[in-house]
């Protein structure tokens, strides 16, 4: 690829991330005037909107995925734990803006999607096991229920559109139960 | 109303609450059938499907709030509150699904669902503050915060489909967390 074409699939890429984390409904349209090219350049590089909006979200799995392992290490295992939760809890709105245009869409997510999903699970866990060691979380807690509860502290933030002092405090909450049995 | 009409109404609502809170893509004619009733029938007591998904919803919106209500006469309201948000939770998936059924239709929810639904967590807040007073749970935590968890554990066990015995142990962390701050 050209270094003008990887500039335009970076920007066209930037701006679906933007439009569609705040708005499902978007159309292709309003990423291609956000990222400042025309609609022909937007289908040459994404042929249908179904392969964009799945490489922005595989983009941002990537991302939480590599936050994960670059937490992963941390002198101070707890912290990195309950960063990275808080991290993925505050991005959740816009990453599920663009899950559920996916599923909109027509799609599931695809192979690259579940696979990048995997690995930031993976990463996720092994945050978990640290914190865990460190004594930072209580011992007794299995993966299953502490993904559990990042997914539900994500969607409950999400639905009820939770304002930031709120969101930290549910997050309090939640993060006090982790620490104590 | 006569009875047999209002025989037929009941077992309406009874099937349609079954089988939408499995599939919230069913259809009337399989609540028809579930009911043991003709699709005119369901027609009759409910012109559209809309009306049928906003009458149900209603009832399980119902039910909740007046379990809030009996439970706020307890004698131990720490033990009152746990029972309450564990039952929202364990009947999120059936709840969820009628919601989303109604969503799918084009319909937001209606006055009568709004008005029940504020009821619901008038009931709630009341079992909170009364829990709270009794020490059994933390006195900082606010309504807002406690609601975006209930919805967030709802909504967590519901989206990962979780087991009862990952669900009771996801519960167990964020109870310990409710309990002591």
């Amino acid at each position: 690829m050209r270094a003008d074409a990887r500039d335009n699939r970076a920007r066209i890429m930037t701006a679906a991330d933007d439009v569609f984390g705040r708005a499902p409904g978007a159309s292709t349209d309003d990423v291609a005037r956000l990222a400042g090219v025309g609609i022909a350049t937007v289908f040459r590089h994404f042929p249908t909107k179904i392969e964009l909006l799945e490489a922005v979200l595989t983009l941002r799995l990537e991302r939480l995925r590599d936050r994960a392992l670059e937490l992963a290490g941390s002198d101070d295992p707890g912290k990195a734990f309950f960063e990275f939760f808080t991290q993925v809890v505050a991005e959740s709105a816009s990453k599920l803006a663009i899950a559920e245009a996916l599923t909109a869409s027509g799609a599931t997510a695809g192979e690259e999607v579940r696979a990048v999903g995997h690995g930031m699970r993976a990463a996720f866990d092994d945050l978990l096991t640290a914190a865990q060691k460190a004594g930072a979380v209580r011992a007794d807690a299995q993966f299953a229920e502490v993904y559990a509860l990042l997914i539900g502290a994500s969607r409950g933030a999400t639905a009820a559109g939770l304002e930031p002092d709120v969101r930290d405090r549910m997050l309090g909450i939640l993060y006090d139960g982790l620490k104590h049995s």
